[in-house]
């Protein structure tokens, strides 16, 4: 049983919400790693990014935007910004909602994700942010 | 350590949205695998399904069914349809929200799921669909 | 390779939703578990109690409560109350967008959280209840 950690970092440009699509990345550690059956663990060691799936497809990247003004605001004061004077409350829901990490099955030494499913970090921080994410392979 | 990887598949008859109990199908890979400490990996191979737990429960299912189109409405139009002509950008985003995957503890071979918890596909998408689901089964 | 499956107990005091930082119950499965590179499995077995990360600080918790009210409220009929007669329709459904269990990646003994970021049991439901959750140290 191999256990291999290994971390990237996604660098966010500026103030919205950035999509980054690591399935290239997380390939590469199931390859370095030599697993042919197991999983890739992929985490956001953070509580204002998610990891999670899906198509990324730059029109329902502007969907994702506009729904996630819908679902979780960022022009309303949050109670959050009395703590830390930072204006990301809607940062933090937002993460937990999507959820910090994704457990891909691998199979025959590939991911088991679909043609039109990346893997993605979602950033929803309102600073720019270089930020660490953790890949992790467990197999044989 | 065993690592067992299967897959199911779950016809979706109509266009709306479905719920499908697989709790059986993942308590007999389990059994198969002669697992009796691990975990069961059951994961959505796709980008407009979720796997995730519930009580699978038909008044439920008509509770979750409203307020997937409040949270997520179905009857607006999305960026996502200019992409492919498909009108799922819904299907997408409701996807993510509830997550690709779960991750089911298995302790003395068994299950570790509550009484009145299912593990449950949520199929999101607008037209009939043949869908794979993958159960991994890991363990001793 | 090890596995380790224990139980700990919360016990939710009144109907309001509360949340719970488990993060120490964790790290001490961790510790006792002895695992140096692995991951912890933490698994609500329970249809209306969540487990996820988020930063666990007290005005957030606030504005986690408000934006539960928005997404699914409490103040509704559910036709979920029709079977049981209980009226938590919306803890069900709140759950299985907060999702049921996380897995946290371990490196070099110490769970890899970021500093921000606590492992947190949201139980939804509307009883006192004095709820197990499931953590499971796997790796070696």
């Amino acid at each position: 049983m191999k256990i291999k950690t290994t971390e990237i970092n996604v660098k966010k440009p500026d103030k919205d919400v950035d999509f980054f699509d690591i399935t290239g990345n997380v390939s590469d550690a199931v390859a370095a790693a030599d697993v042919k059956e197991g999983v890739a663990n992929v985490f956001s060691p953070g509580s204002t990014a998610s990891v999670t799936t899906i198509e990324y497809e730059p029109n329902l990247l502007i969907d994702f935007r506009r729904v996630l003004e819908k679902l979780v605001p960022s022009d309303i004061r949050y109670e959050h910004e009395k703590a830390w004077g930072e204006r990301n409350g809607q940062s933090h829901m937002r993460t937990s909602i999507f959820g910090p990490g994704v457990v891909i099955p691998i199979h025959e030494g590939k991911l088991m994700t679909g043609q039109w499913q990346q893997i993605v970090v979602m950033d929803f921080d309102v600073i720019q942010r270089n930020r660490r994410i953790v890949i992790q392979v467990i197999g044989e």
